[in-house]
């Protein structure tokens, strides 16, 4: 896992060079098509990927997203009329049963469909029109890191290609280098996590584009330090579960600069005044102040691409703290590679 | 709180009586406006009714639901190609300012707009082109018992219009009676749940139609017992968060009859080999044999609408956990009756 997540920078530089053109053809496909809305079908690391995707294509190229809920076709059979859609289905393995049958009942239902996988001669790709590549390699360890990361990138290149952004892959290129920046982070991170050592189950909040960062991060909690943490929105967190806050509980709080900045700020405040024990992932040290342990970000983002950067944040967390448990991140209990869902 | 979930037969048959005229109303617009798909806009416990409208809609009408990302209007100020949607704001109190603004957005972009709130008058229901009313009454509890099971009642209705089922307020009135029945069971809930007084934290686990069952009982449990509780798809569960399985792992298991029992049954057996500690809800005697504590439902109920019955069972354990606990389950600490999210 380690290894795999000092891998990242040179997968997101070898996506810029290799996938660019791969990206355009299928920014093309999209534009012919006609597409009014994306559906976006994957499970686990992949369906965080396509949170990132929803909101990057409603933000940046305006095209309403939802995520599929698989077993409406696979379990319930239904026909959903998918005219006028784009399907993609996200599988780093390109193997999951269910989003494979989706995207065959979609492309039999009308829709124009997308493959992102590792994996480009996998039956994903194979069932779908069109497909995108992550290029990262094989990955070992059960939890994915550089997959996770490639898919997110390929998804913003995607997202600039529909805006006519020659300039896309350089952009990607800079983010790779600040990736490499925060993995700089490596040493101060493996320093604090031993105060969390026997921490039992916490939560871990963002807002907007980096819910999916949220997202990820718990579930690399709970795969490799077996610490149950539950992702929030920053907004629906200061709904009914705030009422979980009391001294002591512990919130992973990830807040790079940029429109969410504020609501999330104003929710810092909210938990220091609770006692809550903040671990803080930021660029600005306004907010790193309020938190009990401050991880300071060396590099600022923007927002559209701070998913990439700050889940680095989230695996050395994990990883750092498994070790501190004396867990071995990367032989998971009860888990395989591939996890098949009919 | 106790009041308020006992009440709720008769909510569920007022609406039918009631509200029957207006759903077919809606369902007429909904026609003629040629809707392709469907955007769901809403915070907390209209989140989890809005998961149940997206596959009720998805499996009886054909019709793709999509999930809101409101911060993307209201935050990152992002114009949405809306021709051909229909979007549901749902908000019990009707106050909400992001869904209030994300339907305005929605309206001026094309869409066809459908509040759907306790209160006809609330500013949610006075944007929107349509509205639908939940005649629940005054709801007191911090906790939303009877205001969910009647969004649910609403939603069932407005997709059975859809299909010019003219019996559907007959069906209504006997869910109301499988409610009715299902309450006999705050005994033996009342009697188990001690066994539960420290509990720190757990999952519930349910599939498809009702993956809102296992979030709104999470929520519930968060609320008034503090106790972390992090709802799954058993599809999603048994990819990496399985990890967290270890002997006596609690496991709130909802599992009605239907498309998805046989895969429910196939993790429940996993879990007891896991070591889990299940707490089962269910109909069938199979699945309970597995359960290191299982809740027999008294009656068989069509999978469409179980989620209205099994999310009762939920706020009876939260209800008596909480009581076990030794706090007020009318007064989470911390929340307020209306949340207000910019």
């Amino acid at each position: 896992m380690h290894a795999e997540i000092h891998e990242q920078p040179e997968v997101l530089r070898r996506i810029a060079v290799s996938e660019w053109h791969a990206v355009q053809e299928v920014a093309r496909a999209v534009r012919q098509h006609g597409v009014r809305y994306v559906i976006l079908a994957a499970r686990g690391t992949s369906d965080h990927a396509a949170q990132y995707f929803k909101y990057l294509f409603e933000i940046e190229n305006g095209i309403p997203c939802g995520l599929a809920a698989p077993s409406v076709v696979t379990l319930y059979r239904a026909r959903l009329n998918l005219q006028g859609a784009l399907v993609v289905g996200i599988s780093q393995s390109g193997q999951a049963p269910d989003v494979i049958e989706y995207l065959n009942h979609a492309r039999a239902q009308g829709a124009l469909t997308l493959a992102i996988t590792n994996d480009p001669k996998s039956p994903l790709a194979q069932v779908a029109e069109l497909a995108l590549e992550l290029h990262a390699g094989e990955e070992r360890a059960v939890a994915a890191t550089k997959t996770y990361t490639a898919t997110l990138s390929v998804i913003y290149l995607l997202s600039e290609a529909l805006k006519d952004n020659a300039s896309a892959p350089e952009s990607l290129a800079t983010t790779a280098e600040q990736v490499q920046q925060t993995l700089v982070l490596d040493a101060t991170i493996e320093a604090v996590v031993d105060r969390y050592r026997y921490m039992r189950e916490c939560v871990a909040l963002a807002r907007g584009i980096n819910q999916c960062t949220a997202m990820e991060t718990a579930l690399k909690l709970i795969e490799t330090c077996y610490v149950l943490c539950k992702p929030y929105s920053v907004a629906d967190f200061m709904h009914g579960p705030f009422a979980l806050i009391e001294p002591g509980f512990p919130c992973l709080l990830f807040a790079p600069d940029g429109a969410t900045y504020p609501t999330v700020l104003e929710s810092a405040r909210k938990l220091r005044e609770g006692g809550a024990e903040t671990i803080t992932f930021a660029h600005q040290p306004e907010i790193l102040r309020l938190a009990r342990t401050p991880i300071e970000v060396p590099v600022a983002v923007p927002e559209t691409v701070s998913p990439i950067v700050y889940a680095v944040l989230g695996q050395l967390f994990a990883y750092h703290l498994a070790l501190a448990r004396d867990l071995n991140p990367d032989q998971p209990r009860g888990l395989q590679k591939v996890t098949r869902t009919l």
